[in-house]
């Protein structure tokens, strides 16, 4: 899963599946590509592309899959770093897209990307059983809408509002962090028609990966400068948002974390012992999730 | 179609399915409330509504697809009104969602929205075959991503870059406003499978449709005052944004007016030539188009 290879693939598969062609605006054209070229580790396309492959996607399929959750993290981030929301400046390593280009192409952009990963995710769905395309239509409609990623990043803003403990810290990283993590895994593994059982255990999985991705984000805006991270950070004290750092303190949530991943290694085993077809779980847990969350819990 | 029992039936459609419910956190919640109710004559609406039980879909299944259509459209007025786009004051009568919510939960809202006319799209076609499936979602692809919808908000914004003539200002009226025709007439259409003759004949209406729907806004942001037309007016004017009235004069333009009209009235003699199924395209023209559009050219 973590080969040069792939990560090389999947680089141009953003490129090539991208909404930029399609546009004749070049301010537009622009700010597509240059998003879809400021790519990150790519953990969630690795993730998709595992699992559709793993549940019988042929290539080209599995990476349009990978694209399609790809773009809406993109998207995102885009919208995320917006003036009206948290104002950054630099997203790994670059100046923000609308620092570049203006916020309204970077709002048009980020509409242009989540208007082709609902394309690329109708067409990955459109051989399979009616019930399997309208799980998928569910899912989606769950992760990304007010109960899932928008309903997290609102309460994201309306974060001063709350009464700041650890438990609203943590539901908002449920619905926004995990939300996405829910998305790269439950959404690609209904390829497979996983069982109750199994079911379950996604989620279980979806949840600690979730809160301690989040927990180490937390701990990175509190504890790094924006050149180790790649990004503005002190955001979150500036802008009062939830940061389990500030909640309960640096080693509070580094032990947390600790548990997290002790809870999602439990999680993965569950799954390794139902079904061989779930092993890509176990190689996202150490090449990416163990080395990039215990890096900032250390 | 124009009875008012429809229109009351579609304004609880529009609060029932819209995404309000799913969000817990109340900014969120209540923008969603807010853009869903604030609804204009529903002209989209009524016609995707008419369209979709004419080619057989159940009443709450028409309603959903109408809902769909008419999201896609809320989400485009919600995000044109923010300041970095139109910077408009009212919409409808109303203060635009942004002025009364902030403008992190309108674009929030917006994507609400947008996430929640998939999922009832989706759902919509579910049970028909895979090529009209597919169909579909290339359909939602194309109106709505770079080269229409996006593409045109894209090159409205732009437009002070642009040569400035009426082929500009048409140009951005035909992906922009002409889009959103195409996706409240040729989305719903699909469901009853058009022959390639019907095909070009339903192009053609919405060019005319969209054309002449655009011309009569531009001629009512150069002519009326906020009070009259209900919204900010004078925009166009103030960032050099594409106006046919500014392009050729209000005579042209009105001229123009009149021959679109008369080139739709002959697509829609085409079409009623053809099939009885597309009879509800001659009421929409008949009840909707050419009092509205009329009204504005007279």
């Amino acid at each position: 899963m973590n080969s040069p290879h792939t990560y090389t693939r999947l680089r141009v598969a953003l490129v090539e599946n991208s909404p930029a062609l399609a546009a004749t605006d070049a301010r537009l054209r622009d700010i597509i590509t240059f998003a879809a070229d400021n790519t990150g580790k790519l953990v969630r396309a690795r993730l998709v592309f595992a699992a559709a492959q793993a549940h019988g996607l042929e290539g080209g399929a599995a990476e349009r899959l990978a694209c399609a959750v790809e773009y809406f993290h993109v998207a995102s981030l885009l919208l995320d770093d917006l003036p009206c929301m948290d104002d950054a400046f630099t997203r790994r390593g670059r100046p923000c897209a609308h620092k570049v280009y203006g916020e309204a192409p970077a709002i048009l952009g980020a509409l242009a990307f989540i208007n082709r990963a609902y394309a690329l995710s109708g067409f990955a769905f459109a051989m399979y059983p009616a019930d399997v395309r309208m799980q998928a239509t569910a899912c989606l409609d769950a992760c990304l809408g007010p109960a899932g990623l928008l309903g997290g990043q609102a309460a994201d803003l309306s974060f001063a509002e709350s009464d700041r403990s650890a438990r609203a810290v943590s539901a908002v990283a449920m619905r926004k962090t995990g939300a996405l993590f829910w998305l790269a895994v439950y959404f690609p593994a209904l390829l497979a028609a996983p069982s109750p059982g199994e079911l379950r255990a996604l989620k279980a999985l979806c949840v600690y990966w979730g809160q301690a991705y989040q927990a180490a984000d937390d701990l990175q805006d509190a504890l790094m400068n924006a050149f180790e991270a790649g990004k503005t950070t002190g955001r979150d004290r500036a802008l009062t948002r939830p940061n389990l750092a500030h909640a309960i303190g640096v080693p509070a949530a580094q032990a947390r974390i600790a548990r997290l991943l002790e809870q999602a290694r439990r999680a993965v085993a569950v799954l390794d012992g139902k079904s061989a077809r779930w092993s890509y779980l176990g190689g996202f847990h150490r090449e990416f999730v163990e080395p990039m969350v215990g890096a900032v819990a250390a």
